[in-house]
C-alpha cells in the first residue's frame, strides 16, 4: 500500500502516519520526492480496512497495491476450481447450459419447459419460485409450491435444479429442494444472505451486481468462501450503462478477466443482460468463444404468455437451434457439451 | 401505453395484439401509418406487468406512457407529505440534520458524538449497529449492543435515533430501539426487506440504490407504501458513474425532480456520495439550495480512529461550522433549522 | 410521435398543441384518458427537431416512435451493404482483420509491422500519423511523413491502408494516401469532420463514441451518408462505464443489434476497448462469434518500446496465433478469411 | 509512480524494469514483499507517457502517484486565477451569469434576448452561430451572419459575447467577433481545436465532456494553457449516466473538487445538464451554493418557437425571477452580482 502525502504535509504529519503504520504491524519505506512524500507500507491489507489513513492530517490519498480478496484469487489457487454437482462438473471440460422460465408458473408449464431443456441437451433446469419484482403489483412467484414443482421436474427429467434464494429465512428450505442456489444480481452485496449460503453445502451461482466492479464481485465470492462454502460459480449478467437499447450492457470481457484473476468457474446469462430474445443466441455463442464455462438462459414454452420476462425468453424451438449451434462452437473451443 | 408494430407486421399479428389487449380490459386505438402501425391502449398498467406484449409476433416495442407508481406520485397526492416523528416534522418548514458516526463503536464514542450533534443543532443521531462491509475481514458492527447504545444516547441527549436495518429478521428488534429505520442503498430493491418495514409503524429513510433510476427509487417507495407504511423519506446518496475522484456521483438534480414527481420528503447524504469529508460542507449547502428537506451526514469524534468510513466523516468542529453555515442558507430558502 | 399532456393540461393547451402539429403538416389523433390526454402525431420526424413541443404549456413529454435515421436503417435497405475497397469486400462473406501499431513511429517499425500483418493473413494495415493525446507532453505523431510511410508499406506488402483523420484541414491529404479513413471515437460527433469525409470517395471507419448510444452512432453514420458517402463501416470500440479494470467496456451486443437495425458492416476494436493485450485474443474470437464483419487490432513489432498504447498491443507472434485461431472460428461462422 | 510486478515475475524481469527506468532518468526504489515486488520511481511523469512499462514482461500494473497536469494545478499556482474580459473579472468576487438562446436565429430574436439578459442583471450574452446537431436534417445555425448579430447585440446592450467555435478553420473569425470563445462538451478532447484556441488572446470556456473525468478535463485545460492561453474557464455541464429522466447528470460536486485541484475559475451550465427548464433555477441556486464562479444558462424570448433546445430554455420572465433569487444566494456566499 502506498500513502501519498499532501505537498504541504509537514514532518510531524509524516511522522504521525509512520507511527500509526508501525503500530498496526506494517513495515514502512519513506520516499521523499521534490513534489510529494510517499510512504510504502507492507502488511495485512485486511487490517487496513479499519484504519482510516485517509482521514489523517497531511494524507492526500492511499493507493492499495494488492488485491483485497484472497481465497477467490489465482494467487491463492493456480488451478481451476471444478465444482461437482450430481454427476456434473462445472468449470471442467464440459460446458453446461442452465435453462428454463424466469418464473415457475404452474406444474404443467415447468414440466413442459424441463422436457424442452433436456431434449435440447441442457443439464440443469432454472426457474424462479420467488419473484418480488420492481412493481409491487406484479406476480410475485409461487414460493414453496414452485420449489416442489421444480423437484417434480427433476424427478421427471433427470435434470438438476438451480433456483434463486432471496430471503435469509428461506435458505435452508430452498437448499432442501435445489441442487444449486442462485444469488441474484440485486443481492450480490446482501451480506446477510451471502453468510447464510456460506453455511450450506450446495454450490452457489453468484450473479454480478449491475453496478458492481469485477473486484467487488470477487469480494462477494470471498464473503461466501470465507464462510466455508468454496463452491461459487460466478455469473456475468450485464452491468448498467447509459446504453438503453438493451436492458443492461453485457460485459463479456469480464469472462477472460475473471478467469485471469480467479480460479472460480464463470458462466454468462445473456437473457437478463440483453432483455431481448433475438440477441440471446449470438451473445451465447460469443460467451462460449470468450471462454465461459457455461450459460444460464431463459426459455419458456410460450413466451408471450409468460408472467415474467417473456420478451427475453427463447421458445423451445429457438433454444434447440441455439444449443445445436453452441455444440459446434464448444467443439471449436476444445470443450464438450453433454 | 403505445404498442409499436414492426414494419413487417401482418394484419394477423396486429389483430392478435388487439385481441390480447381487449381480453385484459384495455381500450385500444389503431393508427396505421406508412412506416409503422401503432396501437394506443388505455387501461391499468399494473396488469401489463404480467402480459408480455413485447414477445408477441410483430411487436417492435412497447412504450409506457404513465408513471408505474401511484401512491408515491404527486398525481395521487398534491400536497407535500409531512412525517411526524417525536416532536419533529420531516418535510415541513423545518430542515433537520441527521448526523453521527458511520458505525456505533462504543458507548463513549456514541455519547460523545451525540453531544456534538445536539450542541451543533442536529435533531437526530445516526449510527450503524450492523456493518457487513465489502470485505468479510472488516469490522462488522456491534449488533443489538449498538442499538442499546443508541437508545442510551437518546436518553442522554434527547436526540431521536435513525439506524439501518439490513436483515429481515432484525426489523422488529431495530424498530424497538430506533425512531426512524433506514434502508441502505444496496437494499433499495431488497423487496423482502421493503415488505417487512412496510409492516411497522416507524418512518423509513429509503436510500437510492447506486445504479437505480429515479423511477425505480419511487417504485421502491411504492413497495413500502403499498404495504401500508406511508412514512417514507427518500434519501439521495450518489449514483455510480465513471467518475472516480469521488466515491459516487451525487445526483443533486434528483432533489427537485423528486419534489416534482412525488409528495414525499427528500433528504441528501453528501458523505457517502462523495467519500471525502472536505467536500461535504459545500455540497450540504448545495443540497439545501436545491430544495432538500434535510441532510444525513457522518460525523465522528475522532475520524482518524474511526473503524469505518473515517475519510468521509466531519470532526465535531467541522460539523458545527457546517451547521452554522446551513442555518443561514436555510433562512435564505425560507426554512427553519432547530 | 406521441405527445403526452400533463394531467393538469386544459382544453386550450391541448388545442394549441393540435394546431401547432397541423400547421407543420402532421396528422393527429386525440386520445383522452382518465389520467392523461395523449396526442398521436404522424409526419416527418426531421421537421420535429426544430419544433419544441416539449416547451409548450401543458405538455409533459414527447415520445418518439420511429428511428431518427433513415439511410442507415434496414427499413431503408434490407440487404447488407458490401463495401469494395481495392480487391477486398467488407461486409461480405470474407472477414478482414485490420492490424498494425497505434502510431506510425518510423519507416522501419512500420514496414516490419506490415510484414507481420501480411504474413499472418491480415489484409489491411492500420497506423496513426496524427496522435494528439490526452497529455500535451506526449508524442503527437509524424503527420504527413507518417502517411508516406504508410503508402510505402502498402507498396512493399500489398496491404491496404486505414488511418485516422482528425483535422478537417487534413481530410484531402489523408484521403490522398489512405484507402480507408478512420473517424476516431472522440470525433464521432465532430460534425464538421463528418461532413468533410462525406465529401470524399473513400470508405470511412466510424468508431463509436465512448459515451454514445447505438442510436447516436447510427445518426453519425447518417450524417456521412446524407452528405453522399454511403461507404460507412461501423466500429465498436468500447463504451465508458464504472468498471475500470478494463480501459472501456466492450459492448459486444452492439454487433448483433447494429446488424438488426442497420445494413452497414460492423467491425470490432478489442484493443482500445480493453486496453490490455492479454484479453484481446479471446474477445476478438467472441466478436467474430457475435457476428462482426471484421476486426481492427493493435500489433507492434516491439510493444514495450511503443510510443503509444504498447500495453494493448499484441506482438507479431501473438497476432499470428490469434489469426490462426480466428480462421477456425470464421469457418464455424460460415465465413472466410483470406 | 509505482510499478507493481506480477507475483510470478523473475529477477531478470525486475532487473529489466529497473534498467529501463534508470535509462529514462528516473530514481528507483525496490521493495520486495512476500506477495509482490514493487518498484517506486521518481521522475518526470510526462516522459512516462511514451514508455510502456505495462507491456514489459513481469509487470502487473503501473500506478501513477502525481497529477498529470501542471499548469492547471493548485500546486503550480496557489491563488485563484482571475480572468479579465472587458470590464469584468471572472473568478473574482463577482459572479457572472452568461445567458441567451441556444442558437442565434434572427437579429430580432437575439436583440430581444440580449435586452432581457441585460435587464435581469446578466453581463454576458450567449448564442450559437454554428449548430451542427445530432440530426443532419435539423437547423444548423446562421454561421458568420449569426456572429454579426451577436456583435450588433453587444453594440446595442453593452453585454459581452460568448459563443462556441467548432471548426479549427473558424477560430480566428469567431475570435474576431466574440469576447469569450466556448469549446463545447463534444470537443473537449478535440486536440486540434484546443491548440487553435491556445493561440488566440481571448478567454476560453472549456465545457466538460459528457464522458470525461475531472482529471481528463483538467488535462484538456492543460492543453490550452501549455499552448500559451492561460485564460481558461472550466464549465461543468453534466456527465452521462444511466439516469435518463434528465438529459445528463449534473456533477455539481465537480465544482468544489475542481476548486481544490485547480486555480482556474469554474462555472456551471444547468440548462444542458438537465434539459428541462423547470429544474434550472433550483440547480443554478445549488451551483452557486456549491461555490461556482458563475453560470451559463439558456433563455429564449419564446422558448416554444426556438429552433433548438427550447425545452430547456427559460423565458425572460423565468430568467428574471431566477436572477433575483441568485442575487440573494450570492450575497449569502459573500459574493457580488452586478
Amino acid at each position: 500500500m502506498i500513502v501519498v502525502m499532501d505537498h504541504h504535509a509537514g514532518d510531524g504529519e509524516i511522522e504521525h502516519v509512520l507511527e500509526r503504520l508501525k503500530k498496526i504491524g506494517f513495515k514502512t519505506h519513506l520516499s521523499q520526492g521534490i513534489e510529494r512524500t510517499i510512504i510504502g507500507a507492507v502488511g495485512d491489507r485486511n487490517i487496513l480496512c479499519d484504519v482510516n489513513l485517509e482521514s489523517m492530517p497531511g494524507v492526500e490519498k492511499v493507493v492499495p497495491i494488492l488485491q483485497p480478496y484472497k481465497l477467490a484469487s489465482r494467487t491463492f489457487q493456480e488451478e481451476n476450481t471444478i465444482i461437482k454437482v450430481g454427476d456434473l462438473e462445472i468449470g471442467g471440460d464440459t460446458l453446461h447450459v442452465m435453462a428454463g422460465p424466469c418464473a415457475v408458473e404452474s406444474r404443467e408449464q415447468l414440466i413442459q419447459a424441463a422436457r424442452s431443456v433436456r431434449d435440447a441437451g441442457g443439464a440443469i433446469l432454472r426457474g424462479g419460485a420467488f419473484k418480488p419484482r420492481t412493481s409491487p403489483y406484479s406476480f410475485q412467484g409461487l414460493a414453496e409450491e414452485g420449489l416442489k414443482f421444480l423437484a417434480e421436474a427433476r424427478e421427471e427429467t433427470g435434470l438438476l435444479i438451480v433456483t434463486e434464494v432471496m430471503d435469509v429465512r428461506d435458505v435452508s428450505m430452498v437448499a432442501h429442494y435445489a441442487d444449486i442456489l442462485q444469488i441474484g444480481a440485486r443481492n450480490m452485496q446482501n451480506y446477510y444472505l451471502l453468510r447464510e449460503v456460506a453455511g450450506i453445502d450446495k454450490p452457489v451461482v453468484l450473479k454480478r451486481g449491475p453496478s458492481c466492479t469485477i473486484e467487488e464481485w470477487l469480494m462477494a465470492a470471498e464473503y461466501i468462501m470465507s464462510g466455508g462454502n468454496y463452491n461459487v460459480i460466478l455469473c456475468e449478467r450485464g452491468i448498467r450503462s447509459f446504453e438503453n437499447y438493451t436492458r443492461n450492457t453485457l460485459d463479456l470481457t469480464a469472462v477472460p478477466v475473471v478467469k485471469h484473476l480467479s480460479h472460480l468457474p464463470v458462466i454468462v446469462d445473456p437473457s437478463h443482460a440483453i432483455g431481448k430474445w433475438r440477441f440471446v443466441p449470438p451473445m451465447a455463442r460469443a460467451a462460449i468463444a470468450a471462454g465461459a464455462d457455461g450459460l444460464i438462459v431463459e426459455m419458456h414454452p410460450h413466451p408471450e404468455e409468460a408472467l415474467c420476462d417473456g420478451q427475453q425468453s427463447l421458445t423451445p424451438r429457438g433454444f434447440k437451434l441455439m444449443m445445436d449451434d453452441l455444440k459446434k462452437i464448444a467443439d471449436f473451443m476444445g470443450r464438450k457439451m453433454p
